[in-house]
């Protein structure tokens, strides 16, 4: 086979298609390949919007840099893989990220509460409260003259950066507690949840937490739990038994 | 011509190549031509490594994601491109970035102050001094129980993530006064240091800013400074009086 990854992807999304609301390929694993794994993301990404136009198509790619160097991004993935929406480290700020913000017709997803089980080293942070914005909004800090970094870039991008209307933020599942406090802060902007699956986020602690007012507003992932659920020639299969799982659970808690 | 990027890199490093200490390609503008950027980058980091084994490479790609993930960056970076460093962005923590760290045989260059105009908004944020680590500093903060988001990542990197001493941080030639608190907590650990040429940064200042104990210790950058000094068919002449005007330059100042 020429494209084995390609072909492993097609018969995923075949399998899943009428399931799932969006499709997450992470940039890092295709890169690890060169060239070829190039070419056959960018296969995927085509074959996704030809076939299911409906279906959202997000590139994990975590990027950020500085504002000149950001046009190069844009290019690779919003126009190269024709990818909806990317997920980006916050760290350099809004200046830095125009590039990607001011592209109306795509989506930005900023890191915000990762996943991972070291994300408190500096996302938990207590930083000086600089406004009066958190102002009505129980943060869960002893002092109320402090706030945590990851609340402080919840209410900068919902705030600050969001003039087109664009952004999202990442809010790991296995973080219940901060997902709550970030919906208190953020309203309804829309939130992509990894940590389900494999990292051990719970489904319907999750629900509960990151609902917006609308009930809607989360974009719950997973991946390794999906794609890995059978090793066997039924893995499309085995893969549209677990999305199917997925959603019904889910739903169950809306 | 085949391969255009190539043809200029080369022309570039031919150019350069004993007057400089190091190469930094910024993937962003690689994967902006998709596959056969990719391609040219990996000729470019090829031809460096065969050519002048002692200069040292570094991929440009400010990357970081949950572990596991990282493992596929690692692979694109390390492995298959074969470069010696890369930039990382710290907002995971530690722990995601272990199969980066743990890489002995390669250099982690942690983003720390970075040098665009907004950096600020997130770097230079007060946090609640965590520990006694700063004891006997002046960090220049007015009150003396807090501290700057990028001092504490600085703190971190050096006290906390270089058990194999492979660790450098990117500090902006555009923040000399950051410059300066940041050698002042970290010691000998060397910087990566863009900012210099387009972007505005100031060679005395960042010379006098950043030498580590024994006066060395720095990267200095200028990228578009130097390989777009001239348009026309002299560019590589042109790159290497430019280079050799910024090491002079840096050389006086030691």
């Amino acid at each position: 086979e020429q494209y084995p990854q390609f072909v492993f992807n097609k018969a995923i999304v075949d399998a899943t298609a009428d399931i799932v609301c969006a499709y997450k390929p992470n940039s890092a694993f295709y890169e690890a390949r060169g060239e070829k794994g190039m070419q056959e993301l960018k296969m995927t990404f085509e074959y996704i919007q030809k076939k299911y136009p409906d279906i959202v198509t997000i590139l994990d790619a975590k990027r950020a840099d500085i504002g000149s160097t950001n046009e190069g991004y844009v290019k690779y993935i919003f126009d190269y893989l024709g990818s909806d929406m990317v997920t980006l480290h916050p760290y350099l700020g809004k200046e830095a990220l125009l590039p990607f913000l001011k592209r109306k017709d795509k989506g930005c997803i900023v890191l915000c509460k990762t996943s991972n089980p070291g994300s408190g080293e500096f996302q938990d942070l207590k930083i000086k409260r600089l406004d009066s914005r958190l102002r009505g909004n129980d943060t869960g800090s002893a002092d109320n003259k402090t706030m945590r970094l990851y609340e402080y870039i919840a209410l900068q991008v919902s705030k600050e950066w969001n003039s087109n209307n664009n952004c999202m933020l990442v809010v790991g599942a296995t973080y219940p507690e901060e997902m709550k406090k970030v919906r208190s802060l953020v309203g309804d902007m829309p939130f992509l949840v990894p940590g389900i699956g494999i990292q051990g986020g719970d489904i319907e602690k999750t629900v509960k937490a990151g609902l917006d007012s609308k009930k809607r507003g989360l974009i719950i992932n997973s991946s390794r739990g999906i794609i890995f659920a059978s090793k066997g020639k039924n893995f499309a299969e085995k893969a549209r038994e677990e999305a199917k799982k997925m959603k019904d659970e889910i739903n169950k808690y809306r």
